[in-house]
């Protein structure tokens, strides 16, 4: 095969057709090979397949789409927070499970901004996008109802579905936070404060709650409550405060985010409290004493998600609307107010 | 005005025509505001977005895509690893700096897989993205080369371009390990231990022969190489191996995987070995003695690439093809053999 004879056609991008040629094949077999049907030859695969690299055919996606039936291959996801490791470990599973089933996986990030949101939903609809999973943003946009169908199926995750019948994959947030709460009362705490961020993020009026039941199940009455700690040095400065101002024996850190703050906080005065944290994070344990979680499995809430979306598309609907993960409470050190520090050794 | 009447074509998408109906303004006014025409009078624009709203209008990427000059005002960044901290950071700030400039941000992550991101960028390209930002994966894929023009403005990022003529944005790897090395050997380390992933990733390669050119400038022979610690648990193993041999008087953790790796070992074996990493990570300033790091500004870097890139759909091409960041060596006490370890104090 002969590119310059095969090309033939100056500058213009080459065509179906001169793939055809070139490939020594009829159009329909290209157009078949293209939309990725099977039952072709393999001499003439191969052949279409050189022709193709051969000429840098490349399918035009605007063309190709009008068809009915064609998708795109591409699952898109939409978290709240592009520089959270929670949604790096949930984008990471995600993106696995897509990529076994033959998608790829493509994100934007809302920034909890509703109008970012939408702006990102209506570039994943336009772009044909197979399914969308979604983290819907504290401060909502347009409904969701809004749109026109057809939509592609979309699944919610972290926070409840707001689309009618959409199903949704949640942590036991309320759960997990009412295990912290009675666990540190079990170790001695009678001010436990909750610091964490703003209540109108699903999770955390969920783990608020769980916090007020349990200390209500050993009748405590609440600590010192910060819904200010939206990042992790607006919780340094909460946690500081309440270490000077001995407002609170224990802190139920309610995110990551509040949990790193704290550590901070007990870096920068050389004092700490009992302290249990909503999520694992990556410095719990390299920390001492090694940091207590309550534990959601974000990757599996991540995977589930992406499963759920991908057995729609194969025309299974799932079974129920929601599904509620269950959470794991890690002990580790950090709940007891007497818990040993390690000083690191030398070497000799 | 009036839903139903305004509708009043059954259950076919609503057109462009149907909002000029419904808005009682004439179709090419339509047409101007939904291409983003600025020069429309105020209560025209109130009216047409109020009758898009009402019939939820969708326009028709395919048809509208054909169009020259049509844009997604998307920016597409692959990374390598979704779940790496350092990738959320530098899209983190690309995804500001774009999203300042009126672009969103979509991402895709390689895994280090030629052919996903082979992939990834057909996808992108398909979706007439503005503008790529990306960081070349381990395992080369096909040649850019073999991509027919035209292509949108690519910018390089974290390892050189491979693509002749496209700007790069990269940190100074090779200085920044230098540095951390001739620390080391400075606070008496003698067997300078260099943990880090494949060198076929040319940040590494490019931080080891820092690491051996300081060596060399200080008069030391390079003390255990490990490429081996791809991942924290890898790097862990690696650590620990080193601590049992007594085969290292010192770390160089060649990036934030192998240095939270390292901590573990520490953390695992109760004993340390003065170390400095490269990246700054989360953990390094809540662990005692806190972590001595070369920092780069991944921040800087994917927020540079992206003005580059938008400068280039500007019309103002870049000075220069490639820009290198200088890092910075922050000195925290880990780089000494004898750093004070600090014990928590209790609450009394």
């Amino acid at each position: 095969m002969n590119a310059e004879l095969a090309r033939g056609a100056g500058d213009r991008p080459p065509t179906m057709r001169d793939v055809a040629t070139a490939a020594g094949v009829g159009l329909k077999t290209v157009s078949r090979y293209v939309n990725g049907e099977t039952n072709i030859a393999d001499p003439l695969r191969v052949r279409i397949a050189e022709a193709i690299e051969l000429l840098g055919y490349r399918r035009n996606l605007a063309a190709a789409s009008i068809r009915p039936g064609w998708t795109s291959k591409v699952i898109g996801l939409i978290t709240s927070d592009l520089a959270n490791p929670y949604y790096s470990t949930l984008a990471h599973a995600a993106e696995s499970v897509a990529w076994q089933a033959g998608y790829l996986l493509t994100t934007f990030s809302s920034e909890e901004d509703g109008e970012r949101h939408d702006l990102a939903v209506d570039r994943l609809i336009d772009q044909r996008v197979d399914a969308l999973l979604i983290v819907p943003p504290r401060n909502p946009g347009r409904a969701w109802s809004q749109l026109r169908p057809p939509l592609p199926p979309v699944v919610f995750l972290d926070r409840p579905a707001v689309l009618d019948g959409a199903p949704a994959v949640l942590a036991d947030n309320a759960g997990g936070a009412r295990e912290a709460a009675i666990e540190l009362a079990r170790n001695g705490a009678r001010r436990i404060a909750f610091v964490g961020d703003s209540q109108q993020i699903y999770t955390m009026a969920e783990r608020l709650r769980g916090y007020l039941d349990g200390l209500a199940q050993v009748g405590l009455t609440p600590g010192p409550i910060s819904h200010a700690a939206h990042s992790q040095e607006e919780a340094r400065g909460v946690v500081s405060g309440l270490l000077a101002e001995g407002a609170a024996d224990a802190i139920f850190a309610a995110n990551n985010r509040a949990a790193m703050g704290a550590l901070h906080a007990f870096a920068d005065s050389g004092g700490r409290l009992p302290m249990i944290a909503f999520d694992d994070f990556e410095a719990a344990e390299v920390v001492r004493p090694r940091i207590s979680v309550v534990s959601q499995d974000v990757a599996r809430m991540g995977a589930l998600a992406t499963e759920i979306a991908i057995r729609i598309l194969q025309g299974t609907p799932p079974v129920s609307d929601r599904t509620v993960l269950g959470t794991r409470l890690i002990l580790r050190g950090s709940e007891k107010p007497d818990s040993p520090t390690i000083l690191d050794r030398l070497p000799e």
